[in-house]
């Protein structure tokens, strides 16, 4: 079992050490993750330059390596050859904040998780939900043994074909987080304004700023699921189309 | 009715100059596009620098500016204020290439009518589909005059909530394209490879490449459609749940 671990935050991220650790108790790990920051990234292929790569120490014997691709261009590298070895899992994370709602689609971790699936690879994306503003250090440890219950049952049972899962984690400790719970992606509701500034040299500039996103606690849904203190397992997949609106719009007579 | 027309490509494309010229026969257009390429550069929402945007000559009276920021960010800083109007349709393209299967996630040109959705505002995504390996320019007249055709029926009738159209038009002139025909998201096969190169100074470097991704002409898909002749609609949403496998992941035994 060899498990590729990825992230969106950067190859030295505390929840991706974490995240490594406690899959070195299911198999081989490999880290092969960003050199820097790519959080609301989205799915990027970089086909228009040539990507580096860095082996780099982490910690006590994890094999990793960082790149100057984005996510889901270190889980093609390592898909495509770059590892001698097969990959059987990738588990991206563990991301500080939540992705739920509209969120899966921005997100570097999920669409790391992507990228494995649409290559024939099982993919799992893990967040904590960790509260606004916090401060100071994030203990990733209960996401990371939730995040080696879900492998290693994604192991034994493997997942359907074109399907990723993305977990979220209540920012609890391990004996108040109630269980594991599979639910539909709610609805986000983002809370962007735009700040328009000069700057020293008098010329504007615009910033995407406003509040942090909130969403619909509404039952069986990943917000539902974290307000609760359960732990949220969404499973998605990559057929965007709208059946239910699909023979509506058939029915159209066109312009 | 105030269009807003973004592309992929950048603000210099001539898809988006035909697109845009076709769109000024429904209302007023403004253009708001990224300054360089940003293809398969995903959904981004650019929030750890500033943006900057500039005013562009693009043609006979078409208001143009041009953004550093990606084709979701230029939708967003639109939306969120930057035009004093409101914008109540996006519409981005033409991209040179088809959109179809997979490809839907990575793209710049189907995000950027994502961002639009995501904002309550109706979004429609045009792509073309060239034949591979054209050279010499591309004739983009007939897929501006779908884009219109769709654009027009979709300002009579509005889209359901949540629901953005991918739009992918088969390379023929006017006479030879069969109709419009509602699709939905068909499988992608990518034929990526890695080049791994030593650069000028022996140091590895890798690009991902390979043969262009082909796709299952199965009918009822977008590329089935294409095949035939026939423009494809996709009705795409943003709810990713796979609601089938579900059940099924929620009856396992987890470790």
């Amino acid at each position: 079992m060899h498990i590729l671990v990825t992230n969106d935050d950067g190859v030295n991220a505390p929840g991706l050490l974490s995240l490594a650790q406690e899959m070195r108790c299911l198999g081989q790990v490999t880290v092969l993750a960003p050199d820097r920051n790519w959080s609301a990234s989205g799915h990027v292929k970089t086909m228009h330059r040539p990507l580096r790569v860095h082996e780099v120490e982490l910690t006590d014997g994890i094999r990793a390596f960082s790149s100057d691709g984005a996510p889901s261009d270190c889980v093609a590298l390592a898909l495509l050859g770059l590892l001698p070895e097969k990959v059987d899992l990738v588990v991206s994370g563990i991301n500080p904040n939540a992705n739920i709602g509209h969120d899966v689609t921005y997100s570097g971790t999920v669409t790391a998780a992507m990228e494995a699936v649409i290559s024939g690879v099982p993919g799992i994306a893990v967040s904590l939900n960790s509260p606004e503003n916090h401060s100071g250090s994030l203990e990733y440890g209960p996401a990371a043994r939730v995040a080696r219950r879900i492998a290693q049952t994604v192991i034994e049972r493997g997942l359907p074909p074109g399907i990723l899962l993305n977990v979220n984690v209540p920012y609890l400790p391990d004996d108040q987080i109630r269980g594991l719970c599979v639910t539909r992606q709610g609805l986000r509701l983002y809370r962007d304004s735009l700040v328009a500034r000069a700057d020293p040299r008098g010329r504007p500039y615009y910033w995407i700023g406003g509040e942090a996103p909130s969403g619909v606690p509404e039952p069986g849904t990943d917000f539902g699921a974290l307000a609760d203190g359960w732990v949220s397992i969404t499973p998605l997949h990559l057929d965007l189309t709208d059946y239910r609106s699909r023979d509506e719009i058939h029915a159209w007579e066109w312009a």
